[in-house]
């Protein structure tokens, strides 16, 4: 009889907020790796606010997930089975997989996970595709220079933490919009933000920007959108640089959603706004894992995961994403480390 | 007894639309040139939508006008007193000057004005600060690339009709919105438009875009803002570029104007929007006015000025501005040539 395993599927699409119905958890044979594959024990799987794009039938930047397929997305796990000759049994990777207990990835395209340098969890945040998003997002469009004001919204999140790490590194005036008291003091407190601003405490949001960054904002890292972007556009400097990451305040708007105009605020301090997809830079991925596993090796880079256990869970870490569950990178634990 | 002349002054600060009660017709002494100055009788002067902003009293990136000064903008005249090395009577400059029969100008801050290269009155539009602004925001912010697709908004004005005819021999496809079927034709049958939509009497933008410009839009050289650059937010391309050059739709509006928030739609194509500001290239006027000039004088530059007769009439050619009155360059003729 062959070995089962759970694993979910895409069941239906979304109208605006995804539920639990678009999720359902089946019990299935376990997958076989072909020549070439590894098959993986998944032992976390990442869950992202860019998934919710790939909901939506609309041809866009990620794949759109069809309705019956098994769900993917980044994993981190054990070798169980390797048919690639750079892996072996027992070895961690880290690789697109599926939401499930078992996932066959193809060898070529996994990375190597070292537990010397951080725990497993953290290659699906600040060693992943979150840090090597705010790596580039900051340095190459951002361009911050010391002295720069630079301004994070969604800041205690797996992108945001690490880009105003790094804009600290790089000697900026670092200001974060996040929604709870435990996530601003963490900010403030162990990440060395020069301030934070509880967005959903604060009732204006301009008013609070003159306060925390008083010489105006040079850069600003929008993962979120909404209200709080509206306030920032306000207070660009000349030559301002805005990356759009992400606007998780938007992507469960049923319409288009609506708000202030923003080019009339774009002519008077020329500022240049760019929508960022890390995957335009994957010829240096190289590079940013190198550095980012430098940084959190020599303690450098903090880094925080949220921890929801149990694959029967993950869509449940999934949907927490769109109200802030999460304090830093959101991942769920499928099975026990083996050792 | 001292020679007398007219002048506008600014009388009050418009509540949204500007009207007719925000300028004052003064008849006054005619001005006298200090050393290093000239004297310069103005035959024509300019009108331009961003003076809209000089009305307002709000720092930007043109002065405010104060109540009770005299209006100024670009003009050109024949200079009838001359108190500076380079300019003798009779010549023909232009420059910053003020709403009136006689303007005093700096020596150092004016230019020539060659009439064996066009008319006088096309320095204050292909040849002074609009065609510039068409050359630098194309070419620097725009990018344009052979094969590209560029759409202008507000292409029959003085700026937009210099960035499609540069777009074309830059080898692109050109498209432009204008405001009737005059301005329409003329930018398909005199200036070379590929395709030119009448945005007053086409309903679905989104529509006309998909049949003018089949391939999406790589540039998008905005003078408008407004529905038409929702429209065309929604087509843009893998590495599209925006310049923002003007926002004419909103400058009478009277609260921060709503629409669709445009952020999340530059994600996907990782578009690059950019506020332009023709003053930020004002080391490379020279290099500018010499191709544009080069262009005008083989006729592979086609421009057209509209022409408001009397001083008097000078705050009636700026409103016209914002219902689209103009055709190409909207002038005032202060007085006649004097050859």
């Amino acid at each position: 009889m062959p070995e089962t395993h759970s694993a979910w599927y895409f069941a239906e699409r979304p109208q605006g907020e995804p539920d639990l119905d678009c999720f359902d958890l089946r019990e299935e044979e376990r997958p076989s790796p072909n020549p070439g594959e590894l098959l993986v024990e998944v032992q976390y799987l990442s869950v992202d606010p860019y998934m919710r794009g790939r909901m939506d039938d609309r041809e866009s930047y990620a794949e759109p997930w069809d309705v019956g397929d098994v769900l993917k997305g980044a994993v981190v796990g054990e070798v169980v089975e390797s048919h690639h000759h750079s892996y072996e049994e027992g070895d961690f990777v880290t690789g697109e997989g599926a939401w499930a207990e078992y996932s066959v990835l193809d060898g070529d395209d996994v990375g190597p996970v070292d537990p010397s340098i951080a725990d497993p969890e953290a290659y699906l945040g600040v060693l992943g595709m979150p840090g090597r998003t705010a790596y580039f997002g900051l340095l190459e469009e951002g361009e911050p220079k010391p002295g720069d004001t630079v301004v994070v919204s969604g800041a205690a999140g797996a992108v945001g933490s690490v880009v105003g790490q790094i804009a600290s590194m790089n000697g900026c005036h670092v200001v974060g919009f996040a929604g709870s008291e435990e996530k601003t003091d963490w900010l403030t407190d162990d990440l060395g933000f020069d301030a934070a601003i509880n967005y959903k405490t604060t009732e204006d949001y301009r008013a609070a920007l003159d306060d925390a960054a008083p010489g105006g904002v040079d850069v600003y890292f929008d993962n979120v959108g909404g209200p709080i972007t509206d306030a920032v556009f306000t207070k660009l400097n000349l030559d301002a640089r805005v990356a759009v990451c992400g606007q998780i305040a938007h992507y469960n708007a049923e319409s288009v959603p609506m708000g202030p105009r923003k080019l009339p605020m774009l002519i008077a301090p020329r500022a240049t706004v760019q929508g960022l997809l890390v995957g335009d830079y994957a010829t240096r991925f190289g590079e940013a894992s190198k550095q980012l596993a430098q940084w959190v090796g020599a303690g450098e880079l903090e880094h925080r995961e949220t921890i929801v256990e149990g694959l029967d869970r993950a869509p449940e870490a999934f949907l927490g994403l769109f109200s802030g569950d999460n304090i830093g990178k959101q991942v769920v634990q499928v099975s026990e480390p083996s050792a």
